[in-house]
């Protein structure tokens, strides 16, 4: 209850304070958060979320699914279901899955509420405080805060843009070890990065699959993004070429809608069945209704052809904000991702991602930060820019704005130059909590 | 991977064994889980679940629900949203509370994948391993297995037909504290209480919030039954009497239908805070679908009628398994509880019920074993039969095979008498994670 408590801010108003877990000191709001309140009014172009267009699915195609599943099973869908998750489901996952050059069978499968939860459920199975994760530099922001929610320490490991460098995965694993430190996984988005944007090479997927067996470390697969590629298919899964070193996660959020929050994790056998009693201690079970409607789905629309509708959206959009980014911004450094939903911008060395964010929303525009992605206060020169869910014209809007911020931002910068008012601080970014919309 | 490990089996077939967290090495499946899987067969009448009867919910109800969410909201539906749940949604459950004398700020609502999720976000968030958790005797399965999944232990309290012992309670924290140990907080359910069947009497509430709020314990209330009364309403919320001490947890999944997963937690302001941020980490939001469905069901059907509805239900079945009780069983204790989903059967001395388990499917009748409800080995002694799901002729001739279980199992305890066989075990049973058709 000490107001000393630097976590207490002036006088501490929580009479349950020192009763909290060790695991909840790490528990903070984001400090742009409050930004991103803002952020969501509707004059203001946000490229700072995650949320697909779910307005590229035609309703009736929903609507159907629904009325077919009350009228089939209603009772059913109504009521608890198993823990794994529907069998049906489970076995349709595989078609999916096989897609990616995974062979596997449906009882290896767990339905999750979302792929969220799986990396949260695979965290808890996995991480004692102090244990260590490896993962891409940058890292998606929701790994970050689920890891940090167990007490784990993430280190992040070089990536260009053929995706993870296995030397540095290598020298990663040495140099934790020398430390005499305890490394439980390898966390990694092999397609379409977020926030990277860049796809793992095809070369380089069995090297890393290759260094993790050998230093026998588990590979945590997460692939929201890899149905959603513009030109070619992604290259097969780290899954197909190691099944029992590889948990794979996978959701239905960007390939159907997130609404529903339904993902899964495919899993070795043995840790297949611990995750089971995780979940079910978490949740009982996955809701029975938003199974069965995306089970109908499958089985009576053409979801391969809804796919490709998405990808031809967002095809779209990244186009806009790449062409835009050419004619306003051409003094920033970007990569040219091949699908998924985003784009990383390099920042001129004076510049600091973090600092300037106030000023973009005044301008009514908003990205997130590069330090969100960042266990370790990296990425204050980086911004990821989102393409998904603006429309094109508002893509081409928000980045004739952003680059109004950012000559705006460098005049100041040279009024105060010298003064040291402005210099970007080493503190940390907290990133425990994303709100969902950083997705 | 030695194979001397007592929980590895024989030989140790998981190539990750050794590389999980310490809090998983509680993690085992339950033992009465592969009988339960037998007894899910249409032709054994189980009394084991706790599935409520969703056909007495007119479908027509839900089906216009869903017609009109995504006519009105289909993009919002199918959308992410936010972490803490609809404010809409909040708004209503204000409504349903304030029918328990909880009056409230939809602020301080949180929305999650049923209660049981609100379950595991507040043990997250309160428990580090050790740490005492004070419990009814006996306990309802699921939460015991969250709480053992976090490496707390729950110490059990004395509880009679009117609830909780204050007494009891009393000299539990004083025990508990005398051997230097941390309690965490009370967890209760005051109202027909899962697997007990009693409620706690209005006398007793004021006295359990005054022991906890001078000792300075959290008290964590479950109340998913609490509006299923059969008789009189019951006593106001714990929460309506300790709005800074209490976490009170409600769900939709009795009251309407489970298979939307959708609960919540009422908590005091700067916990909600911190519930959010680990709900968050673990789902990013609640389904957007399901709670727009459950908030157009609120606001369009007549829910208090329907609520009526399930309460005559299931009081038409409590009359069957009490009357056949009585006819078939009379030799058997048990309460009458004045709502919810179950009674809690006592067995004369000589029989165990996780012993007569297998005999009781083979007769194709299922129950649940007391063990399940402790975490301490007791509960041999008991039974906890639900009259939720099975049909009254369903109930009735559940218990007139149950009664020639007993029998078949007291005649064969003569002959062996005196051998040393069939004496009840001391060992303790798992219930880390409970089948879903145990909730």
């Amino acid at each position: 209850m000490s107001s000393t408590n630097p976590n207490a801010g002036a006088i501490n108003l929580d009479p349950w304070f020192g009763h909290y877990a060790e695991r909840a000191s790490g528990l903070s709001a984001s400090e742009v958060r409050a930004l991103f309140a803002v952020a969501s009014r509707p004059e203001v172009v946000s490229l700072a979320g995650g949320m697909p267009y779910v307005r590229a699915l035609p309703e009736d195609l929903v609507s159907n699914a629904l009325a077919r599943v009350m009228r089939e099973s209603g009772p059913v869908a109504l009521q608890y279901g198993s823990g794994q998750g529907l069998p049906v489901l489970r076995e349709q996952i595989l078609d999916i899955m096989a897609m990616e050059g995974i062979s596997a069978s449906a009882d290896d499968v767990v339905v999750t509420t979302g792929s969220q939860q799986a990396l949260d459920l695979v965290t808890k199975l996995f991480i004692d405080p102090g244990d260590v994760i490896l993962a891409e530099a940058p890292s998606y922001v929701g790994a970050i805060g689920v890891f940090r929610s167990y007490q784990a320490q993430v280190i992040h490991l070089e990536t260009d843009a053929d995706g993870l460098v296995p030397e540095a995965l290598a020298a990663g694993i040495a140099r934790v070890r020398a430390e005499g430190r305890t490394i439980k996984f390898l966390y990694t988005i092999p397609n379409f990065h977020n926030p990277a944007g860049v796809t793992l090479s095809a070369e380089r997927r069995p090297e890393i699959v290759r260094i993790c067996a050998e230093a026998g470390i588990l590979i945590l697969e997460d692939n929201p993004y890899g149905l959603l590629h513009f030109d070619e298919p992604v290259p097969s899964a780290l899954r197909s070429l190691s099944p029992e070193g590889v948990i794979y996660l996978g959701s239905f959020s960007k390939t159907l809608a997130p609404g529903f929050r339904v993902g899964w994790a495919l899993a070795p056998h043995a840790i297949r069945e611990k995750l089971v009693l995780v979940a079910e201690a978490a949740i009982l079970c996955p809701s029975s209704f938003s199974q069965l409607v995306i089970s109908d789905y499958l089985s009576q629309a053409d979801w391969k052809a809804q796919i490709n509708e998405f990808r031809g959206v967002y095809r779209e959009r990244r186009d806009a904000m790449l062409d835009s980014l050419e004619e306003h911004l051409p003094e920033l450094s970007w990569n040219v991702p091949n699908g998924g939903f985003y784009i990383w911008v390099g920042l001129p060395a004076d510049l600091d991602s973090k600092a300037m964010l106030p000023r973009a929303v005044t301008e009514l525009v908003a990205y997130t930060p590069g330090t969100a992605f960042f266990a370790d206060g990296g990425g204050r020169q980086n911004m990821r820019l989102s393409f998904c869910y603006p429309t094109p014209d508002a893509i081409r809007l928000g980045i004739r704005r952003l680059a109004t911020v950012i000559s705006g931002e460098r005049e100041l910068l040279e009024t105060f130059a010298g003064t040291g008012r402005l210099t970007p601080s080493a503190e940390g970014d907290s990133v425990t909590a994303p709100p969902p919309d950083l997705s």
